[in-house]
């Protein structure tokens, strides 16, 4: 099912429970774990095990399937299946894509009940087979987005990224990190320069990892050193992935994002955005709208202890004006919410609200 | 000598010799240690027990004064002397103005023999004197350009800040923050947001702690939310130091400066650099001349192990032009290298050369 082969799977269904590679101990050890519990797999979310948004999503609907009883009692399966759905909903609750998971999976439930065909039993290996088409379908957004993206990689590019929107982060190839996995498996030489991303470090320690263990050659960054690194002409591109993108195109990503479209701008540099297009939200009509999730003090200071009477300023996400971006890539090509092409982005939005 | 109380003195001269507040405890420990010997002093520098350029340079014209023998023989006194700049020159290559400490003392002491007055016991005195009068120099100096920022400080200003340009890293009450002490000691209410300053968090450790610990109300940021911050309107000034200004105004300061000053034009908000004179080399004609010393991986990965064949870009430094800049206030007075004003600039940069 996966196209390319980059080294590491980051989810799977193997032997009738849930395989993740344990983020958590990246880079330093490469260790997959396999649950086989609701219980496991919500410590494992919520101890970011697997994380990112996609990722979640595929990994939410393969756990609904775990725990559902051997019985002919269609009630006691239903029953499970529904409180499977109350507990994962609850371990990231900011997580967009892992309610999609589960709501589909427990509507799927319903559904395969009033068929009035089957049984339990064979209601469980089809909600797994359920599972897989979701899973497969991430793939397939990340490659279809990955190829629209193909024609801005020439020979020698050097790309520009902020914290994980890779294979990590989906069921597939990624999303900001598809296109250039696509690519160098593909001979196109490349380089990568990834953001540190703090204050979780996702780029030093996920997306470094992601790229090397691929065999793309990465070079890390603090994220104040963007503005040097774009100054230097040394970047071509800049691809960044997204966690919710408004109406008018307006885009919420990772803290840092908006700052590296601002330098990118003044230094000519285009930036783009990759995400699937069920991140697009056509009920929130510009990034004003897009409610902006603040962390813990703890996460800055983790190296050191924090001075008595500060305070901290930690915003989970920044939101990047449509004005800024260059394009917007998702799995039906590549827009632009903003210039001579707005009309193209308006019409595609529009069909996602019928 | 010290015009305000701050809670803590960052180095003095007492009992024959050089106490410094140990930076690296910092903020878990607040604790002095006192050093009688030129090895005691080149260590307390390397591991930045004491850093920040102009704070370095008067403990270095303190620690010349160490082990100078109590002898009738003005050689062996001399040769003490010497080798004791040979010493202390080494700690820190980079520091322009530890070099200053160590170049006046030699050159007093060459000029104290010369004089044929007095002996090697009241040289050492007269030595441990200028010292002083250097050290006071740069309170003097730290007071006259917070002073001359005075103007800019309402009540109720709210200043964002990146890396340390404070007490601590000078001799006195700080540039960037010494005109945020003065104004707090007057009663000015102020706030002030502090940027981490990967990779060395130099905000998060120092400034948090320098600010709290004089009663300033402080929030710290992840570097990357600065631009966040300055978008929600909180933010009336941005009060950076520097480590070189070229004579056309370009301004050399810590990583992460220049994105800043970027983000402050984009949101219209006034960005100053404060600084004492001794900072601008007027022999070096713009921002490109500077050289950019690149740090080592370590710093970057100091939290998780480096991923193999994961490159690192780390500068210590950027560049922000001079037209970014809304004035350089130095102990002489604000000055605008940009604009309708250049030319009152290029004038003191000229005084300078002579």
């Amino acid at each position: 099912m996966k196209p390319i082969d980059l080294g590491f799977t980051t989810l799977e269904w193997v032997d009738g429970g849930l395989r993740l590679l344990d983020q958590t101990l990246l880079p330093e050890v490469e260790e997959y774990v396999d649950l086989h519990t609701i219980a496991e797999v919500v410590d494992a979310m919520k101890r970011l095990v697997v994380r990112g948004a996609p990722a979640l999503g595929c990994a939410a609907a393969y756990a609904m399937v775990l725990e559902l009883p051997i019985t002919d009692d269609a009630e006691i399966w239903l029953t499970q299946l529904k409180k499977n759905a109350r507990e994962l909903e609850t371990a990231r609750p900011t997580a967009v894509n892992l309610g999609v998971g589960v709501r589909l999976q427990l509507q799927m439930g319903h559904g395969l009940m009033a068929s009035g065909q089957g049984d339990p039993v064979t209601w469980t290996e089809q909600l797994v087979q359920i599972a897989q088409a979701f899973h497969f379908a991430d793939q397939e957004s990340c490659v279809a987005l990955s190829e629209h993206a193909q024609g801005l990689l020439f020979d020698g590019v050097s790309v520009l990224t902020h914290c994980n929107a890779g294979a990590l982060a989906t069921g597939g190839i990624g999303t900001a990190l598809g296109p250039l996995h696509l690519a160098h498996s593909r001979g196109v030489r490349l380089k990568v320069y990834a953001d540190e991303t703090r204050p979780l470090r996702q780029g030093t320690r996920l997306t470094a990892w992601e790229l090397a263990r691929h065999g793309i050659a990465v070079d890390v960054l603090p994220d104040s050193a963007a503005a040097s690194l774009l100054a230097s002409g040394k970047i071509d591109l800049v691809f960044v992935g997204a966690d919710r993108i408004a109406a008018n195109g307006d885009v919420a990503n990772k803290l840092g994002t908006y700052p590296l479209a601002v330098l990118a701008q003044r230094h000519g540099i285009p930036f783009y955005v990759l995400a699937p297009g069920n991140t697009i939200d056509p009920t929130c009509l510009d990034g004003a709208q897009i409610p902006i999730e603040q962390r813990s003090d703890e996460e800055l200071y983790d190296a050191d202890p924090q001075p008595k009477g500060v305070g901290v300023f930690n915003p989970a996400f920044d939101v990047t004006p449509a004005e800024l971006v260059s394009g917007i890539i998702t799995e039906q090509g590549l827009f632009q919410p903003h210039g001579a092409h707005q009309s193209l982005w308006l019409e595609y939005v529009e069909s996602l609200n019928a």
